[in-house]
């Protein structure tokens, strides 16, 4: 037995998000479907470093699996892309120990939120970037993502449906740059709760539209209430970027 | 009477193309509908700078129209966009002279084409670039590239069911740029032929293949015999850029 180790992109436009649902398409229904007909029909369950929303991206999501085949590490990306459709694509793959676990190794995440400011929303761009063609503050915002780096119970930055008790984590990094029109959000931490992302970018919105101070994020922490924080931002803007292992 | 000059982009994966067809989605049938129901029902035909193929995208196709309605130039981008779907956006409008025309004033068009050199095909480009992950001789391109620019018969690089007798054109820039796993063309001219841009970039990806010399394609140039030359690259990696009229 042999565990191997993806990274895989997906466009989530046409998936119904990455964990499998009955009649639905989703990122781990179709991986797990490829690896079947590899595997001669027999079913093989994929672990994947956590799930991603309906229409969320990923440029890096990692998952693992267990084959008895022989098949060459490094051929399994070429193998299971000539199966998947092309919104999906296994970006590289390896061999790993047996006690490499795609969810639980996990060291940091890395997160990219993309906003469209152009004035009118870029047609090619309408499924991959948010279109906010509103004034922004961007020092403001700066200044209101310092307050979140660090460790912190971030209760008030996830979705009032997450289920794990402990609401502690650790953000290494909140950056925005400017390109063009588009304003990149890159967050890294140790680990994201339900929505916490997508919450983060849609307060510093609000703090860059001037509805929130900076400081207004230090007290939304202490609050541990998901209703004194900004909007939810949209799906579709957001990009698992990339996932770290410890070595 | 007004005359109004617009700059549109499209994604053009979802169109039959610019020009308007019979029970088709085109880019001119989406436009010319919008502005029909502006217009209390009345239609108004569009001429724009050129057609586009299908799956051909563009960043900034120019075309006008006359309107007889007190609506100030500037807000059509804002109109036309409300009533028009989100692969298709009016980035700019103004008004122009009765002698400025969409297609007979052009002076100038820049084209570019997107080539995904990566070894697997990113997901979130398989409709806006095209993939070719074999080695490139970038160096030979931009050598056989050079023997294109200037004044010439292009019949062999544009597709033999070009109507057009006159086959003369300038081309005034051909510019290759490497940006992460992808090679950007840059085409500008003062006209092109059906199918010119493409065939020219198929055949510096033969040429970057190994399968011309870079001084073949002077020779195709001589031949003017469409048969001579590349490839037609396919539609979605190309992007009509640019239009310059005269001042």
């Amino acid at each position: 037995m042999t565990r191997i180790k993806c990274t895989v992109a997906y466009d989530g436009a046409a998936f119904f998000g990455y964990q499998v649902q009955p009649g639905q398409r989703t990122v781990q229904g179709d991986i797990e479907a490829a690896l079947q007909e590899v595997h001669k029909g027999r079913f093989l369950r994929i672990s994947a470093s956590g799930r991603t929303d309906a229409g969320v991206h990923a440029m890096g999501q990692v998952f693992h699996f267990d084959t008895d085949t022989s098949i060459p590490p490094e051929k399994w990306p070429i193998i299971l892309n000539q199966k998947l459709q092309n919104d999906i694509a296994v970006l590289s793959a390896e061999a790993v120990s047996e006690d490499f676990h795609a969810r639980f190794s996990v060291e940091a995440k890395e997160y990219r939120f993309i906003i469209d400011r152009g004035s009118v929303a870029m047609p090619f761009r309408r499924h991959h970037a948010v279109h906010y063609p509103f004034p922004l503050d961007v020092t403001s915002m700066r200044e209101a993502a310092a307050c979140l780096l660090g460790e912190h119970d971030f209760t008030s930055f996830s979705s009032a449906k997450t289920e794990v008790v402990d609401k502690v984590r650790t953000i290494h990094l909140i950056e925005m740059t400017e390109h063009d029109a588009e304003l990149i959000f890159r967050v890294k931490g140790n680990g994201f709760l339900y929505n916490m992302v997508r919450i983060i970018v849609g307060t510093l919105l609000e703090v860059g539209s001037g509805k929130y101070e900076p400081s207004d994020v230090k007290r939304m922490l202490e609050a541990k209430d998901r209703s004194v924080a900004g909007k939810t931002a949209p799906a579709h803007g957001l990009y698992l970027w990339e996932v770290e292992y410890k070595k």
